[in-house]
């Protein structure tokens, strides 16, 4: 009877958690979008929007507290519900990374453009929103093959913040004109690649709750680049 | 009696936070040292140690973990031990920016350099290094409003940002030879920018441990710059 109790609120936290991420994968999106696109109403909605992401966090940590103060769980339960209150965390700021990337949408203003790095910026953002995507998945499905693999393809990103950075420093070095711009895509593309950190925390979480054990799936990237 | 060996158990966990967070301070004020200084072998040091800082978040984790799990604390109590998760992850990531730190001094060689921006990249790690280390001892004394001091300071550490930003792109602008070293120091400002924001999440889990509110001290800041 406690158990099935339990089972329920466990479905709703997840539910929450999977809601909140799509938001968050949203907001990412939209941020590159606006970015590209210098369509800066669609920056300020990503920043007005980023409330309601803090707010489903908050939302989330009184619920998992609750859920360990009055029903108690130990061992795998516990686990999964403190995941959820560190992932959360993940998540929210992966949201304000999304807010920094609209931020430098409203900052650009008619600066010469590459359109080339742009072009990149919007693959790696492709890319990270489907690390997003699938984390979500994985999590909801305590997937750790999953959450292993897409810890991976954070090499990926790795790889294209390193072509961006070459190609920024060219053009600064370039043409002084785009010094301005390409200061704003190492930005951009420095806050991507902290996204899929993020992600990969959230793969480790999902370990966790398998194994009992923090896995190290990030620092492997770390000491990579 | 249970309570007593709580509180026994709880003084121990807090030595290890504070202990996890000198060791990161210490990483960070090396990191910068250097980065100005060009001295590889301090920042391969820095590289080295991060991963004892990561050992004791695993520890602290664990603990944390078993506390809840064998003493079943309710209310103020449970609230500490989530923080004590929640803030070491952020202690934690403060220590991988300062590899990132230390990672650009070793990415640096022999580019031109601009000393004056040195000079303020050194004076905002000497504020961060502070504010680092005045938070470690507003939690061990769950100070709330020490923390909604430091957290206020952090508009300090924008305002480094902001500053190092215009006079790194004005250089940039001026001499191609600067783009290389002018967008390291871009990114270390934001190493030290993003750990500026660490340090006030930590704020917001002491107002959390007396209040039981998840604060915004953060939010402001986000929004503010």
């Amino acid at each position: 009877m406690l158990r099935t109790q339990f089972e329920e609120d466990l479905n709703k936290l997840h539910d929450k958690f999977y809601l909140m991420g799509k938001e968050v994968s949203k907001a990412i999106n939209n941020s590159v979008k606006a970015f590209i696109d210098h369509d800066k109403s669609l920056a300020k909605q990503v920043i007005d929007r980023d409330d309601s992401i803090n707010q489903k966090e908050q939302d989330l940590e009184k619920k998992s507290f609750e859920m360990i103060a009055l029903q108690q769980p130990v061992t795998t339960d516990l686990r999964i519900i403190v995941t959820i209150m560190k992932a959360s965390s993940d998540l929210e700021r992966m949201g304000d990374h999304a807010v920094s990337i609209a931020k430098s949408t409203i900052r650009v203003k008619g600066n010469k453009r590459v359109l080339e790095i742009e072009q990149e910026i919007s693959e790696m953002a492709d890319e990270v929103t489907k690390m997003v995507d699938e984390v979500l998945i994985a999590y909801i499905n305590t997937d750790e093959e999953k959450a292993i693999e897409i810890a991976t393809s954070d090499r990926k990103i790795n790889e294209y913040f390193k072509s961006i950075y070459r190609h920024s420093i060219r053009a600064m070095k370039e043409n002084a004109e785009t010094v301005v711009v390409g200061a704003d895509y190492l930005q951009v593309a420095g806050y991507l690649e902290r996204i899929g950190d993020y992600v990969t925390n959230v793969c480790e979480w999902i370990v966790y709750i398998k194994t009992g054990k923090i896995s190290e799936l990030e620092m492997k990237n770390v000491t990579d680049d």
